[in-house]
């Protein structure tokens, strides 16, 4: 597959070296809205720089890989797609519901390949433990507890232009549970507040943040956000059923144990995301790859951005209006 | 000190042994409703049968200990107070907020020593972690996660009386939240299902249930209860806060590790409370004889039976009602 | 039954403690060479003091615990044994073969009970290790490993006089060699050294060792023993065999894991053999109590003690004569 | 540096891997016994089909890598040298002291970068530890242990060809014990026992053994080896010291707990070399082509080879003589 790379900035690094391993992908071109951050990547990796307005329609070109700022990503996306080539598209499509349907219906009149950058579905940990429950051995599955919690908080002007901790953080945590949760999320509460930075409460937002989400037959889960961890980046995940309790674990740099003075010491959880979901995000490209070569779905596709996008809106609305928020409410 | 234990049923005997093991304190009398109960609990441990009715002016009894059923503890709390006896009361002083408010006004006009047997604030790991908190070692606290799953439900027919799992089960979760949270709870959302048996359904209950509680200052608390864990008793907690995390994992029986095909495989957690909380139950008379001898107040005393009551019963309604309760609306 | 403690030192009182939770035995006597230890402690538990040397005739006195200074033990034992008392004796006998072989032939003729205190055989954590084992849960036994290390090692003067590491710390690991391979023992490769406290090395013993037992069926043991472990008392086990592994690691005093920018902490081990071995203290009376009421033998007896002696000199030998000794060579 | 592949085999295929992947290196060529398998490889990675025996002088190799058998190590070593190419060769050089003296003779007189396939050092586990122990944060070192068994045996030929134990397997313990150590080893002492696979017995050979390995000031150092671990790949090290204790945990596929009616269960161990040692097979290969352009010595030499080789010889010596065996009669 030759891929046109759109962004050049952290997270267009990420992919970018993540497709330099993979043999079944070469990245052909890199664009960027800083025409030299463009260039510095594609000579890396012997990739011609991109002018992303005229070249969508480059015949050379099999797939685009949108890691642009969000709100060019619907653009890009329907672009892509009116363009017959596959998508894999960082979440989120847009910070809002009618955009986010716009460009599904566009992906609906123009059927390729889409893939939406849920990256932990993709991490070795979470993909193994929905394995696990998929295979039924803990039984049926009755609550789920996922915690996600961020080593630093990202600057006040950041969360402004973010939409917020449940469209901007948390959506990852909707994505996982209704990827793991397995049937309809019915109803929404959540609970914020603002006690890691003055200024991101200024901004209208909270740092820390509980949810419940209830299911159609009654799964309850529970999902805990902070914004900041002194010891590293927090991803862990339980789910217990009626035959057991399953954990993901924390992923550690080392596997070694000091024991002195102090107690046992084992290592903190890997610092953030580029740490812990490396193995992700080239997953996340082997799958987008496979897709696209044997016309199936990938692991997350539009739809699901769609969804996770709805539930960061209820619990907005459940947190702004101090009341649970039926999932059919919000459209 | 001279102790009568009314009540010679599993957690009387339970009292009985800590007592027996304890060199400040002696069992001088048993009550129960089944006679042949209280003198064979008595017999055992060389105490006398006591009628429950006449024996309270007994002026060779320093303090009285009621495990009996549930309906019976505000009046014999009451009566012990009376007589000017230190009491330890098992939880709950009663299943309404306007008994208990009655027993506490009794209390208030005869100030004996009374503490209220919400065990787990005695169990060395919970203490332990208190003492972490109030030491500042995980900075400041921003949120609490308590797990609490019980191994098997109970009968349909025992819930019904039970005053539902808020009151029944939760309510120690509740104290915890409270004790650890150290600062007014104003806020209480609750979810519940049943999951586990349509029985507990049908007698009005759910066995599986998820709550949120606020503080004044915005620090959020997070409570997980099931009836069922095929594995054991789940009694966890998980502090959050600008410095670090402290979890206390579960007991187990044996520090064996055994490697083979299968994995690497530990103890299950302790089984029940009996196997779980021994200690606490040994920790907790210590304290009671010991706030009796020092004139002090005891770990947790009546109030804060009302006090857990009162979130019980602001969970009970914002599940009913399905919304948020302000802990201000229940008096 | 009623029973007799000979020395009311440190070890002294750890029995009495645990004779005093157990409603089956009952301190009557204490001797000890300094009589006001022996007062205080006869005191304390409502017991009569003794006078070793006249006492053993007593018919009031169903059993004698020896737990006086080591060159006294062999006497005592003879004593108590030729006044038809059951006897359980602190490790060892004697500290040398001829002395402990002029004992067992004392007690060959006046058959009583008689146990030998060998604590860790009663520990809970290496008593459901051997359970494994014999339950053949690991499938075949192939190696094993101990190592036992003390916190802090003794004064150069007591190096001197407890017969060196092999007699003195290492025999406890002789006999849980012994009891867990399960066969005999035929060769001893001994290797030690002198790294922690120069006196100790002048005193002519050695503070670090290492030994590699082997079978008659060719299972190989290792044993490693450091009389300093700066993070407390470390005692673990694990067996390999040809169906799984199986370790007993050291326990903590509590569960609680702290998570923070140093890493992942845990509890170090519990400090030293009273925190650690309290509960076989308890199983120990437990045990020999139970021996005697049911006519059987009790876990650890005096034939033990001189098995085990007989490795720690083969190891003396070996590291002296710097080379694997035969254990059929030690008489 | 563009590199000469010889051996085509399954080390050989591993290395071919991580030269992939590595940006700085290019598998150029290939070689190997049986001309179709180099062909199968150098056509996977676009490298030509080297005649071994012609191509040394190719003025268009850097260097070699040799990963052919054994037996054939020591002379396209000394041809690599000759001819000035760089060489990283798996271990061992020989399986005896002459012909290993011999080669390192050819490399003094031609003294190219020489990397010895010492693995575990490359591992990160293994790096970790090492780091620990040079900053000196156990203090100072007093033991060491090292376990080290494979799932499962070699067929009795496989074993008869080798080497044997120590030489073939225990090697690598040999040069961690060194490595880790970092002082001169004096003696070892051997024992070893058959209890496997008769067939290895019957080839001369152990299967499962113990060395205790003893260093000029002191230090002692275990080493366990089995050739069959039920469960998969069992490498630990545990280094123990003044001021604490270092130990390296197995690696396992994911931190997934499971918690169910048989206890709470981990993953076993990765399953084997391959599956664990991947990181350390990639460090290795940057190790080397650093080393090659920083005109340094790499991590493992032929030194190393030599020094673990006679390691392995008096291990040897000291199972069949039944004694310990001073170092410096390894000659």
């Amino acid at each position: 597959m030759k891929l046109a790379l759109i962004g050049a900035g952290r997270i267009g690094k990420v992919h970018a070296q993540a497709i330099d391993r993979n043999p079944k992908v070469s990245l052909a071109a890199v664009a960027d809205f800083h025409p030299e951050a463009a260039e510095a990547l594609a000579s890396q990796y012997g990739a011609r720089v991109l002018n992303a307005e005229a070249d969508f329609e480059d015949a050379d070109i099999d797939a685009v890989l949108i890691a642009s700022s969000t709100p060019t990503h619907a653009e890009y996306l329907e672009r892509a797609a009116q363009s017959g080539k596959a998508v894999l598209c960082e979440k989120p499509i847009a910070l809002d519901l009618e955009r986010t349907r716009a460009a599904l219906a566009v992906l609906a009149d123009h059927p390729v390949t889409c893939a939406l950058g849920f990256n932990r579905r993709h991490d070795p940990q979470f993909a193994a433990l929905q394995q696990v429950l998929v295979e039924g051995r803990i039984g049926s599955l009755e609550t789920l507890s996922i915690i996600s919690r961020d080593p630093a908080p990202p600057p006040a002007e950041y969360v402004g232009a973010s939409g917020g901790l449940f469209r901007d953080m948390m959506i990852h945590d909707f994505d996982m549970a209704r990827w793991l949760l397995d049937e309809p999320i019915v109803q929404v509460q959540a609970q914020g507040s603002c006690l890691i930075d003055p200024a991101i409460g200024e901004a209208g937002d909270v740092d820390t943040a509980m949810v419940i989400l209830t299911t159609a037959s009654g799964r309850l889960c529970h999902i805990n956000n902070s914004r900041r961890a002194c010891y590293g980046y927090d991803q862990r995940i339980e789910a217990f059923g009626s035959a057991g309790m399953l954990q993901a674990q924390n992923e550690t740099e080392t596997r070694l144990r000091f024991t002195g003075e102090a107690g046992q010491v084992e290592d903190k959880p890997k610092w953030f995301f580029l740490e812990r979901y490396a193995q992700a995000y080239s997953n996340e490209i082997d799958d987008f790859v496979d897709a696209w070569q044997a016309q199936r779905a990938p692991l997350a596709g539009a739809q699901d951005g769609l969804e996770a996008l709805r539930l960061a809106e209820a619990a907005q609305r459940s947190l702004q209006e101090r009341r649970p928020v039926a999932l059919n409410d919000i459209r």
